[in-house]
């Protein structure tokens, strides 16, 4: 976890930034609202990546904000298994996620196929998404 | 709409707030992290309510809250038709809020009975709500 | 009230149109962190003021803010009537601020002097706050 | 200003209606961050829009979102004449945005150009935007 | 410390999770909100709880939301002594929490009790909690 | 990193505690808004701080707060190497912030010298900042 508070970037600014990290190889970048001295609202900026990518990340922050100072922390982490299924809507086929642990199993459709066939079928993200889990949960009864 | 800002007014104080505006009729209540003057992270009340119940709400917050003024707003509202149904799950029937508005129509299964499903089948809150919508799905194509 | 939303303007900015603000006589200015398009962190300002300081404060949040547009409400309010008692403490003399409105009443430690007693006696800002407040509670009694 | 409190529907969903209402036209978009009842973390969706656009962003919402009713306010607005002007910089033209309202005027760099510049010549988008700034100011000179 | 962030989780999902942690013996559970790309509004869960917990809290994180990673940091801790005496107020016995750590001591009203109280005899939660600081303050006075 | 949630302190507590821990050596203090258990709002204090100063501030921090437990975290840090120099503007001598790591270099133009200029000329902040970004670019073209 790479992280710096900034509180003389420009919300512009920032979401060029969070662009430029994930291009750049981070798994994820996320803000977080904060308070400074001095009546400032500002931002943290997080960043999970590979440790490997941490030197080249940290360049990164430093040329693209008004931070002169960056921390770092390990965490530890578990990660559930993951494969992917595909599953027949009215709407076309989904992708789910399977997402396994112990004997924890979950499947969730991915958002880029239910956003893509909610557009070409002219119905709600929510429509698709609803037929993609009824469609795992028809999987789940045929296990 | 009713607000209010709260710099000096603590976390506990406002969670009892908000349970008896809600038990005293407010159709809802929220808060909002906002920052004041002097470097205070504040909070915003906002209280969703019957106009007739403006007058009696108004003294609560006065009596249960620090602040010393309140403001108010009308809002125009469009809110959906609604009606429940209830659908068949593995884990026991669920009801789905139908809500309709012109062309649109959209199910959604009640937390309260999803939620109590769960706890006495011993599996995920996700796991009964995705069973109720698969159900959902199933009724849609009977229609 | 008068709002802006902010993605092009520091912390740094923020805090010092804050300051701006309340010295030019609004009444209250508070920040909100908002999240707007193309991932951009962002920051709503918001004036409570007097309708005639409206195109004063106006034109300062143009000239000091990278905003190109401002937008206006009118709130209805109710504020309770407010006079000040002072009671004896064992840090010195504090006001209470004494706020009514129909048949509520609250007493409420003035800040600026439980943080200037606190400062000269080297102790916490609760301990002189708690005095008052037990200060005030002597008062009721003998009401 | 249309606005809907949203505690049943996903950060994904949330982006996903960002973009359709960005697309369907309106003005602006932007979440905050609020707490509702049941301890549940929720998102206030507010759009800024063309009256004459009300009724068809308020079936998308209500299309696309798990919200059952929605509020609308009228807000007055002071918005500054703006027109561009072009300006040369060592990474190439950038134009800016030239904001006027009574004695005010304010010169911003575009941000799309700057972004596309930055990318282009390998440099941080600071020292793009900062060649704008710099390039400005001598505009204001030779005025 | 264990943390995930969430952004296809719904805010009623996430209201359910934090009492099933609290149910299963975390010590504490607190929401951040955070803004993730793809211009998602979400939300880092954070968990307190005994490292000998951790593999259950673990896998009742992963049943119960989205997620399919989950990080760990082990902080340390200064917690302060506790114990608790009871007053006497106009409402009834009010305990508080004695909290001590080398030479500093603080007394707090118990929540419970003050919100218990105020509901039985019809005062603000307020009038109770000052009441309770008026005898703590007492209490100190005879030390 | 020293951290600590506080759901029983009011923001105006919260303000002087800010300004109590830079006085007594902090080098960075911030808020982050977070939700906890029965729907409290609460705020989370962060301090960076040398860690010879850690007992210090615990005393601090519980002295000045309502919260009975804090916690630590050593946090790595890369911090650019920094040095001062001033350029002109039209308004005055502004300092400007430059800092270096490897082959990346950045000035930023001090805001306290901004905002005396900006108030010593009555112009706004962002015409002194960019007045001494533009002496900064042509600096830049010195070298
Ligand atoms: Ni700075
Ligand atoms: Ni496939
Ligand atoms: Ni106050
Ligand atoms: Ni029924
Ligand atoms: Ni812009
Ligand atoms: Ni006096
Ligand atoms: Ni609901
Ligand atoms: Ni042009
Ligand atoms: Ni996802
Ligand atoms: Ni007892
Ligand atoms: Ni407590
Ligand atoms: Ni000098």
């Amino acid at each position: 976890m790479i992280e710096a508070n900034l509180d003389d970037q420009t919300g512009e600014g920032l979401g060029y930034v969070m662009e430029q990290l994930l291009t750049a190889g981070a798994f994820d970048v996320y803000f977080t609202p904060i308070q400074m001295k001095k009546n400032r609202p500002a931002t943290k900026l997080s960043v999970l990546a590979d440790p490997q990518a941490r030197e080249s990340l940290t360049k990164l922050i430093l040329a693209e904000t008004s931070t002169v100072g960056i921390r770092y922390q390990t965490w530890q982490r578990t990660i559930m298994r993951r494969h992917f299924i595909e599953v027949p809507t009215a709407y076309g086929p989904v992708h789910l996620k399977v997402a396994s642990y112990d004997d924890i199993e979950k499947k969730t459709p991915e958002y880029v196929d239910c956003a893509r066939l909610a557009q070409a079928s002219g119905v709600p993200l929510m429509a698709v998404y609803q037929a993609a889990l009824a469609a795992a949960d028809q999987v789940d009864k045929e296990d």
